[in-house]
């Protein structure tokens, strides 16, 4: 039996002055044409400048890139289905019979992106700030629990030490080319790994730079493949 | 000569408190390590909320994937230099040596990083309404000739047209595999076009649904290519 919504809404901590905005948020397309699939657009691009902006100030010394990684290990579908799991949120969704029968309540992208739609629910009832604070609260453990100390290390460390943690060869870096002047060098590098047929090739002012970069893309790659 | 920015701030329409966060946005990488890149960071977060919150209010009937298309279509490296050029944005980046020569003022991903960088400033000065107000400005142009038109076709009438307007053959659908029981099949349908030769998968209750998902991600593919 499907629970009703206004049970997870105060679970949430929250109150909507319109309640359907919410129901609309745990309605899945599969369920009817007025669905959260909207709202999962706003509230995915809403979430990702929450997690931004409170990155930025957590990390003052933090790169570009390390934000980028921090957010992406905060905010995907598994960490969100985990979230949206702790609230038991799979009980109270709106699924079509197809999906009821599939087991719809327990998948990761449909847990994940009704938990995205209630962020865009909030903000269209309340406004940005009620929606910016909810989402902190939310991400609150996970926030804390978030350390530089891995994501400081530069790219060729860490693809390193993961590499040493899974017993597997060390990455290996080749040069491909170099072209320009002596003032305005270009370096590509190739990083193969044992764990996946494809390379990466990086590209920068200086052979190390360019080692750097080929690292990043690597790890972004595994990041990918292991979501 | 690089022009003060406090002339590129008050053409913008900007006064900041503290000029330096504007100043820091103008600043590539190659110049400071005092530079835009956490910035721009922020900034493209905050864009791509703000787009998408003025797209679901603009259109109200418009599916997830035509928000999403619609967004790409406004939010993408082109788009951004081509505002930035608008602005001679150019003409006040601080960049190194190296950059200055190469012409790195008119790179189109330089131009575009510090325009998003610029919104980030905005937003550290002046909170997110303040900055909202900004981009919509920016943007409002852009926002106003959109029209549904092109993208409340289905995708395969907009990649049939777009197939035609390059006078090329029409792409070509073929059924790979069809399972399940009578219920609750599942059909995958490949797309595949003259112009490149990687072939789409899409997959779908019905053939037509997944015809449709194969033809949207070929859009998206050519529309990435094209970026």
């Amino acid at each position: 039996m499907i629970k009703k919504p206004e049970a997870l809404c105060k679970k949430l901590g929250l109150r909507f002055n319109n309640p359907q905005l919410f129901t609309m948020a745990l309605t899945h397309r599969s369920a009817s044409s007025s669905n959260n699939e909207r709202l999962e657009f706003l509230g995915d691009s809403i979430l990702g400048f929450v997690i931004a902006q409170k990155l930025y100030d957590i990390f003052p010394e933090a790169s570009e890139g390390v934000l980028s990684r921090l957010r992406a290990s905060l905010v995907n579908q598994g960490s969100l289905a985990e979230l949206a799991r702790k609230h038991q949120l799979g009980d109270y969704l709106l699924l079509g019979s197809g999906e009821l029968k599939s087991g719809g309540f327990r998948r990761e992208s449909i847990l994940s992106d009704a938990l995205e739609a209630i962020m865009g629910a909030l903000y269209k009832d309340q406004g940005i700030e009620a929606c910016q604070q909810w989402i902190e609260r939310l991400f609150s453990e996970k926030l804390k629990s978030l350390s530089l100390d891995n994501w400081q290390k530069d790219p060729k460390t860490q693809l390193q030490e993961l590499m040493q943690s899974k017993k597997l060869d060390l990455p290996e870096y080749t040069l491909i080319t170099m072209s320009g002047l002596a003032h305005e060098q270009m370096f590509k590098v190739k990083c193969a790994i044992p764990l996946i047929e494809e390379a990466c090739v990086g590209t920068g002012v200086s052979r190390k730079r360019a080692e750097q970069s080929a690292a990043e893309l690597m790890l972004e790659l595994l990041n990918k493949d292991s979501q």
